[in-house]
């Protein structure tokens, strides 16, 4: 089934937002065997959305479309699906009241904007979304399966889990045709070209509807193979096969696979091992803790953490000396070190991280420019800690600190006895 | 301008990675008046992208491409640009050098993966990419602007800004046609539906050529007026007074314009009341101390905080009593204000936040459902404390716990004497 993902919304198009939506959608899709071929994103507009409906529907079996089914008058999308399908708007009953339940509960006066959201086009099947005001509609005409849902990104993503991949499920597997497979082995420590030079040719050991894929990003190059098949059993084979392959190719580099990621690899080893996590943060600002406890279930390994934004919090709260601070300067070894050792002690914990850095765009001198970092790991043995320097952009000195804290701590838990 | 954003690669087609790129980049274009009227992302591959290039370039002035530039086989973007343009590849002398100085800088082999990235076509102007191993390349054929870019976010964006946005700027403002100019009014504390009401049918204050555009957000819903004008004064003349047609109707619920954030907004104000904030953490483990972090300068007002994740470290870090714990469990108003209250004296901050809830999906009971987060803010004066329920998805919950905590201390310092 090939897919083509829409979504629209002028906000979108001009940049104010960024979508996460299409992102969404397009994995969702992928991993029911759907393959998504292409992203296009339009502004607002009757004429815009004629245009790319009668463009998309020539060329694939599924059109998903986000957005313009708001209330206000910017919101074009169910006019011209009416348009498109030179269809009529019908009372439907059942979103009618639950836009009235809804209304009640949250004590709110229900006005004729919002009762619009009740008309629906007479030959869609309407998707409820209990998590907003306007429901989803899906149109099946001439083996080409329509789908149009609201842009809030919570209530798109319900009705896709209750109705569309269901839906869209059930039509992939009644395809005689090949569908698609795949399989990710993440690698750390190694730059792309390097990885590619060490790998060979791909066609040396990829046959015919195989592929490998290189997905550089800061937490290391994942490598996707891919495989056409029409046998889930064989197809799940031969990616053992190929990943047997990559493995002897690149072994020391590789940390995990699939959807696992450095966090969720290290904290899984933490937890294994019955080691704690503390972090004490500077320049990251609760960050590195924010990232730890993204995951359900964090408790059992993060236990809590100091924000020493302010020199005088590192000293009061992480127990850094103030001579260190005067000698050595807050972006230091020295003071990376204490913080860390500090922390572990005040947070009871079997490993305590911490970060110090120039995150700029202020604040550099010749000898720290913006974006020296230095990052220290206190355990029960031992002390490690290192510089880095990742360059002029704040947010991204932020983000990359994050990243090589979780990487050292990987380090020190595999070598771990 | 009429400009199309084209990303290329598998892992933005099967939703790996989000689409930042695009964002970044039709923002940056619609700054400088061009008009983005289209995204599309795209699988690697010369037919597609081909594909691609035949449809966009009859539709608009300027094609902005990113990615496919990589050294690895799954990079065809440079090999498409040839057979399209029909072109040639030549030495790009200067790029070779600076690959060779970079590799020697970071003392890594220059292999010839590498070395082909100075292979360049020979009808683009080459665009230095000092941050990166791949130069940027633009073409100008037949009134049509084509720029490829590599996708790494930090190499993109330099391009973008040195030469990218200069050349396009230079072009933009040699048409004379009318360009766009857009005004955006924040408001917040309003449902949408409730804010078109009040503002009543936009065709009532806007004349041709003029737009409103509702964007709702988890930080409240932003108003975008636009105006297509050939002179700038003008523009903003009428965009001032369209402003104030609508400060009339919606006033109450405006707190900010422009590129201001909730954040940005609440940061100036605690700076020009020369205050303090400090944070005490619990379900968002540090996201709301990277939140006030996250822009230059923010030392000015934060001085830290406490990620008390556990129930121990509410207690020892924070000062919150075991008896209050135990009595109302650690999602509850108590326990939020005496994480405030503590936090505040502890951190010697003017304000102190706490969050403090059931992220989910584990962890919720009948009282108290996944979603169920208190919120409290300690002054000098007074602590106000309230209740959330923001439903069932972890990262939403603590995404939008934080920009409550952000919405509260807004609340209190408009108030503030």
């Amino acid at each position: 089934m090939k897919i083509a993902i829409l979504t629209i919304g002028d906000e979108l198009c001009i940049g104010q937002i960024i979508n996460t939506n299409a992102a969404w959608m397009a994995q969702a899709c992928t991993e029911i065997g759907g393959i998504v071929y292409r992203h296009v994103t339009i502004q607002d507009g009757i004429e815009e959305l004629l245009y790319e409906l009668n463009i998309l529907s020539k060329e694939c079996d599924c059109i998903l479309m986000s957005g313009g089914l708001g209330p206000t008058h910017d919101d074009k999308t169910k006019e011209t699906l009416i348009a498109y399908f030179n269809d009529t708007l019908i009372l439907h009953e059942q979103t009618l009241q639950s836009l009235k339940a809804r209304a009640r509960l949250r004590g709110l006066p229900l006005n004729q904007r919002n009762m619009d959201q009740a008309l629906v086009p007479s030959t869609c099947t309407v998707l409820e979304n209990p998590r907003g005001t306007a429901p989803g509609m899906l149109f099946h005409v001439d083996d080409t399966i329509y789908v149009s849902l609201p842009g809030v990104p919570s209530e798109m993503k319900g009705i896709m889990q209750d109705h569309v991949l269901p839906y869209l499920r059930k039509n992939i597997e009644q395809e005689d045709g090949k569908i698609p497979y795949y399989h990710t082995i993440l690698t750390k420590g190694i730059p792309e070209s390097a990885l590619a030079d060490l790998i060979g040719a791909p066609e040396d050991f990829l046959q015919t509807d195989e592929s490998l894929a290189f997905l550089p990003s800061y937490q290391g190059v994942r490598l996707r193979l891919g495989i056409l098949s029409s046998h889930p059993d064989h197809a799940k084979n031969r990616l053992g096969e190929l990943q047997t392959i990559l493995h002897s190719k690149v072994g020391t580099y590789i940390y995990g696979y699939g959807n696992a990621t450095l966090l969720s690899v290290t904290t899984d080893i933490l937890i294994q091992k019955q080691c704690t996590i503390g972090v004490v943060e500077s320049c990251t600002g609760g960050m590195l803790g924010a990232e730890f406890t993204k995951q359900s279930g964090s408790s059992t390994y993060f236990l809590g953490g100091l924000q020493t934004y302010s020199n005088a919090l590192k000293i009061q709260l992480a127990h850094v000396s103030p001579k260190t601070l005067e000698q050595f300067g807050a972006v230091s070894k020295e003071v990376a070190e204490e913080m860390a050792i500090g922390g572990r002690k005040v947070l009871n914990t079997s490993y305590c991280l911490s970060i110090t850095g120039i995150a700029g765009p202020e604040g550099g001198t010749e000898e720290k420019p913006v974006g020296t970092v230095w990052i220290a790991l206190a355990s029960e043995h031992d002390i490690v800690s290192k510089r880095f320097n990742f360059g002029g952009d704040r947010s991204i000195n932020r983000e990359r600190s994050v990243m090589q804290s979780i990487a050292m701590l990987h380090d020190a838990l595999i070598s771990r006895k």
